[in-house]
């Protein structure tokens, strides 16, 4: 079948109106017909060719909501007209030693992504949620209990979302601990809120000093201006766990110091260029790590949205239409997007 | 009291015979003669100030096994006639969160180093094991377990065993893991004989073809050659943990590429110049770590004494004379030495 959707056919190509093919449902798929779909930098990345391995057309977009339209004979749990997402994968090898955990992101195999993966359908890689309609085995779609008036502002949940929820998760964010959180952008403003709603103590570093008002509301106890040295001098040896969001390249010492013993920085963006490279010193006198930490697997996504709804957390979006998406893409690359675009995808096809 | 001694006056002079004073025993101190003493890469460091901060005159040694030769009025557990050892650390503040977990070697304030650390006593800084008497709060005093005759031994075991059974059992190394030792050395050769006994899979990687043979003798299931890129290939992917002991800058990709989801490569040697950045996609993609241990602190240091007791371990050794230390400092630094140079204190003075 046949749908709208945005993408570009080459890398020097802006985003355009564009009809894609989706398989007719499977046993197992679940057809969603898509409401909103977040825009993550891993999009423009991608459709820009900046990372390696791009295929064209280019359809991007893995924060994905909407409603479920149809389902497949042998599909449990999922009804017609369910409220649903989809993250970043859509497929994987199921059978690993990861895939059995439910950490499907880690497949050895490789996870299979929402969009520039490998498969069978037409045109022989996947293609995103820049769309108005996707089908999905199952096995990786979502359901979201949040209240239906806020379904724009869940779509960042999928990758924003999870990307954060699980690193805190995994290194014990809670009560009694205190969190930093690097980076306050699309990322960075969901790890915020979601180690509040965790109960630790959350300090935001920012570059931005006109940002602190706001970033306080986000959720955080304290916020710092990373450039200002007395106020990151302030916080060395103290903390437990710092998830860092920046992926551009800058030095990690500075963060390193901060942590207490047996403290861990989690990075979850890769650099173009390499960070300099790190003090291994620091990490040897006070046993700390340097980690990093890909989304999240399915039952942790499902878990993460649970979380969101029972503690009515939401991105903080701006709503586009699809002719935006290269506009916004400008702005995102300048931040000054507070916090996340997200496309209205019945603007597609009109 | 006056004791003989083995030292530098100044960074550029070799080592001589000196007389030192010890402090008379105060009621909590053990006065230990000292048997042997072991000698580490970090001796070297200091006396020739190739790192900053040495203090002349400069009597190194940190590996230290003896007998009670007195002991304070409340002293408990320690006898004359013990037979003891004292390792990296001689004293710490006590009170912080660190001491009073046991981990003194993170000590907040800093630990008090065997040598070069400060101290009340003349003249002012700590002198090490290179020496015929040495006096230390009980606090910091180990029992020594083997029989008499292994005692030249296990000297290495108070820096280069602990330095390797601490995070070999912080990380978990036991039946079921598939643990890496990197460098067999000083360092590593201990580690593999310690794996091996806590029951992990233990390779080890060596740049040595030539030690093939006999790294498997020292209990390693497997020896890898990892200037062999097949052979390094072939273990992509596939450890728990890897215990890395080289301390010159090196590629640390090589290793995390062969990392387990989950996995720590751990470091325990700070490079005088940094290593090249480590390829941090390589962490986020498999939720991997690097990190870093530093030595051990007290009660994990008489449970590796204890453990290593029990298991028959000790270092491969080679015995000198004490004027013959600049002649085997030529010979570490040509890593002609297997594993361990040992000087046998009752050289000295005569």
């Amino acid at each position: 079948m046949t749908t709208h959707a945005f993408g570009a056919h080459a890398a020097d190509q802006p985003l355009v109106a564009m009809a894609i093919q989706r398989r007719a449902p499977g046993p197992l798929d679940v057809q969603i017909d898509i409401a909103y779909c977040g825009v993550c930098h891993s999009d423009l990345h991608t459709v820009r060719s900046e990372w390696p391995g791009t295929l064209y057309p280019c359809v991007p977009g893995h924060e994905i909501v909407g409603h479920v339209s149809a389902v497949g004979d042998a599909v449990s749990g999922f009804n017609v007209g369910d409220v649903v997402g989809v993250g970043c994968l859509v497929d994987s090898c199921r059978h690993c030693a990861s895939c059995e955990e439910g950490l499907e992101q880690y497949c050895t195999s490789g996870m299979v992504g929402t969009y520039n993966g490998r498969t069978t359908d037409a045109p022989g890689h996947t293609l995103g949620g820049y769309s108005q309609r996707i089908v999905v085995d199952q096995r990786f779609v979502l359901h979201v209990r949040h209240p239906q008036a806020q379904l724009a502002a869940v779509a960042p949940l999928l990758c924003a979302g999870i990307t954060t929820y699980s690193p805190l998760r995994h290194w014990g964010a809670g009560p009694g601990k205190k969190v930093g959180i690097v980076g306050i952008g699309g990322l960075g403003h969901m790890g915020v809120k979601i180690a509040h709603a965790m109960g630790a103590h959350v300090v935001a570093f920012t570059t931005s000093e006109a940002k602190r008002h706001e970033i306080h509301q986000l959720g955080a106890d304290d916020v710092v201006n990373s450039r200002d040295a007395a106020q990151m001098q302030a916080h060395v040896g103290s903390f437990d766990f710092i998830l860092n969001t920046v992926a551009a390249p800058h030095v990690l010492d500075a963060y390193t110091a901060l942590l207490k013993r047996d403290g861990t920085l989690c990075l979850v963006g890769a650099p173009a260029a390499p960070h300099p490279s790190p003090n291994v010193a620091e990490l040897i006198f006070h046993r700390k790590a340097i980690a990093g930490s890909l989304i999240g697997g399915l039952p942790e996504t499902q878990e993460m949205l649970d979380f969101c709804a029972q503690h009515g957390i939401v991105a903080d979006i701006e709503m586009i239409a699809a002719h935006d998406i290269d506009a916004a893409y400008a702005r995102m690359l300048n931040s000054d997007v507070k916090y996340r675009f997200v496309i209205d995808c019945a603007t597609m096809g009109v």
